[in-house]
C-alpha cells in the first residue's frame, strides 16, 4: 500500500512528493471517454462498477498517489430532492431553485445509506482494487447552496446573496439542512472506505472575507468537527482563496488545497505550520513547453516544502483540452523532481 | 469645481473620501434606460451627446465626486480593425478571434483623432459641462487581448494560455500593439480633457502571480510610464487581485483599483504608502438592509484611512439589478460617514 499522500496529510515524513489532480478521471482520457460513450454522466455516477471504473483509470495511467471516488458535487442535492440535470455543455441545472422559505423547508436530509447507497458501493469497489488511499468526497455547503439557489453556474451570485443579505431565516435554514446532509454523506463514505475526504469550496472566493467567515466557513467549520472523530485527513479546498487565507486557516481542516491564483509560498506563510497544503499549478500549464512547465513544478515543490506536508495538485481540476501525455508528463515530473 | 477626487488621488489631504462607482452609468438607472432604448450599444457609445448624457445623470442624480466616461472596454479593439457585436445578454462577440501570426500582423493601431474621434468629442462635452474631475479609461493590454484571442468572454482562457505559452512571438506582437493601441488611445483621451485614467484588468486576476509578472504587468508598466508625462492619476483596476497585490504594487500607477475580494485593510498593507487606493465594496452589498450596509461603508472608511489616500468605489461595476436608491443611499453614507 502507498500511503504517501496520507502522510503527507498528516505532515508526517515523506520519500517525496505525492501528487493527485482534481478530476483526473475525466473527459481529456480516451479510458474515460469509452466509458462515457455508452452512458450518460448521471447514469455513470450512479452505476458502481463504472464509477469505480474510471476512478482506476487515473491510478493505472497516471500513476498518482491517491484515487478519488467519480462522483459529482452535486449529488447529494439530488438526495436532498431537488431535480438536476447535468449539460456537460452547460453544466448542471437545477429547474426549481430554492428562492423561498416553503422550497428550503420542502428539502429533507438524506440518509446515505439509502438514496446515496451508490456512492458507498463504489468506495467497497474501489477500496477493494486500489493499492493506494482513496478520497470521498463532497461540494462544501456554501458551494451547494449557490446551484440550489441560483439554479445552476452563476456569473454574479445576486440570487444567493440577495439571500444572505435579505432573508437569514431561510439562508440558514437552507445551509443547516446542507451541513446536515454533508456530514452525514461524508460520515457514510468514510465508513464504507474512503480514507480521506476533500471538502469543494468552488463558490466561496466569490465572497469577501467578511461574508466568508458570515456566511461559508462557520458551516465548514460545523462539517469539520463532526467528521473528526472519524479519524481520516479532512481536506478543504477553496476556488479563489487568495484574499480569505488567513480565515480558512481556522477551518480545522488538516489540510488546505489552494487554487493557483495565489502563491504557494505565500499561502503557506499565512496558513502556518499546522496545516498542509494541497496545489497548486494553473490547469492550464499543462499546454506548457515540457521544461517550463517543469520550471513551475519545481518551483512549487520548493515552496511547498516549507509547508507542514505537501500535496501536488493543480489549482482547480484538469480540462477536457489537455492531451493525457502532458497530464502523464506532469505526474512524472512531481515525482522525479520531488525524489522518487 | 469638486477636486477632492483628484487630491485623494494624489494622497493629498481631503475634507471627505470621494467615491464613484464603475458602471455609475448603466442600466440599473431609469435615466440611462431611457437613452438606450432609443438606441443600440454601439450606437450609444458613438455618439457624443449621447453619451455624454449618460454620463452626466450619476454626476447629477447620485452626486458622485467624479465622472466616467460611457464607453466600453472594447472600442479600441474595434478601432484596431477587430469586427465586434455587442450583446447585453451574452456580452461581448468577436467572431474573429486571433489565434494565428497572419491575424495578429493584420491589425493596426488606430490613430484616435480619427477612428476614435468620438470619444474625443464625448469627452469635450463632458468637461464643458462637469463639476467634477472627468475620469477618462481604457481596457487594459491583457483584458483586451482575452477578448481578441478568446472571441468573448470566456471560463478557462484556455486559448489566451495556449498562447502564451506555446507561442511567444504572436502573444508577444499581439501585445505590442494594444499597448501602443491604448498608450495612444489615453493619451488622446488626456488631450481632450480627461483629468484621470483608468486602466481595466478585468480579467488579469485569471493569471497566478508568475503569469502575471510575465504577460500582463510589463505591459501595463509601459502604458503607465508612457502616459507619465502628461500629468494626470493613472488608476489601475485588477479585478481578481488579492493573489497579485504585490505585483501590482510596482505597476507604477498613483492609485491601484481593488475588487471586494480582499480585505481592504489587507490591501493596504501589501501596496504601500506610495499609491492610493479606490474600492471595494462587494456591488452585491448594495441589497443589504441599510444599516448593514452602511456598517461594511464604515469599515472599508476606516480601513482605507491607512492609505496615502481612499477613493471609495465598489469592487466591481453596479449591476443592472440593483435599485437605485439604494446607490444614491450608498453614495450619501460614504459622505456622511466620512465627515461631509
Amino acid at each position: 500500500m502507498n500511503d504517501t499522500f496520507l502522510k503527507a496529510c498528516r505532515g508526517e515524513d515523506v520519500p517525496y512528493t505525492p501528487v493527485w489532480l482534481m478530476r483526473q478521471a475525466g473527459r481529456y482520457m480516451p479510458e474515460y471517454r469509452e466509458v462515457r460513450g455508452t452512458v450518460d454522466f448521471l447514469t455513470l455516477c450512479k452505476t458502481p462498477e463504472l464509477a469505480a471504473k474510471v476512478s482506476f483509470q487515473p491510478v493505472d495511467i497516471l500513476g498518482v498517489d491517491a484515487a478519488i471516488l467519480f462522483s459529482d458535487i452535486l449529488i447529494p442535492v439530488e438526495g436532498m430532492g431537488m431535480k438536476i440535470e447535468f449539460s456537460e455543455k452547460h453544466g448542471p441545472v437545477l429547474p426549481e431553485p430554492v428562492r423561498n422559505r416553503a422550497l428550503m423547508e420542502k428539502l429533507t436530509v438524506p440518509v446515505p445509506e439509502d438514496e446515496l447507497s451508490f456512492v458507498l458501493e463504489t468506495i467497497k469497489i474501489l477500496r477493494a482494487g486500489l493499492k493506494v488511499p482513496l478520497i470521498g468526497f463532497s461540494g462544501a455547503p456554501f458551494t451547494l447552496a449557490t446551484y440550489m439557489i441560483e439554479g445552476g453556474s452563476s456569473k454574479n451570485f445576486l440570487n444567493t446573496k440577495r439571500m444572505m443579505y435579505q432573508n437569514h431565516g431561510v439562508f440558514g435554514g437552507l445551509m443547516e439542512k446542507i451541513t446536515d446532509t454533508v456530514v452525514a454523506y461524508l460520515r457514510a463514505q468514510i465508513r464504507a472506505g474512503a480514507q480521506a475526504v476533500q471538502l469543494f469550496d468552488t463558490w466561496a472566493g466569490v465572497l469577501g472575507p467578511e461574508d466568508f467567515r458570515a456566511y461559508a466557513l462557520p458551516w465548514v467549520k460545523t462539517v469539520i468537527k463532526e467528521l473528526k472523530g472519524e479519524g481520516v485527513p479532512i481536506i478543504y479546498f477553496v476556488n479563489g482563496c487568495a484574499g480569505l487565507l488567513k480565515d480558512i486557516r481556522n477551518s480545522g481542516a488538516q489540510v488546505i488545497g489552494i487554487d493557483w491564483r495565489v502563491d504557494i509560498g505565500e499561502a503557506v506563510r499565512k496558513l502556518g505550520k499546522k496545516v498542509s497544503v494541497q496545489g497548486n499549478l494553473d490547469p492550464c500549464a499543462l499546454l506548457m513547453p515540457p521544461d517550463a512547465m517543469k520550471e513551475r513544478v519545481r518551483d512549487i515543490l520548493d515552496k511547498g516544502r516549507a509547508a507542514r506536508g505537501h500535496i501536488f495538485n493543480l489549482g482547480h481540476g484538469v480540462l477536457p483540452e489537455i492531451p493525457v501525455d502532458n497530464v502523464k508528463m506532469l505526474v512524472d515530473a512531481v515525482h522525479e523532481l520531488s525524489g522518487k
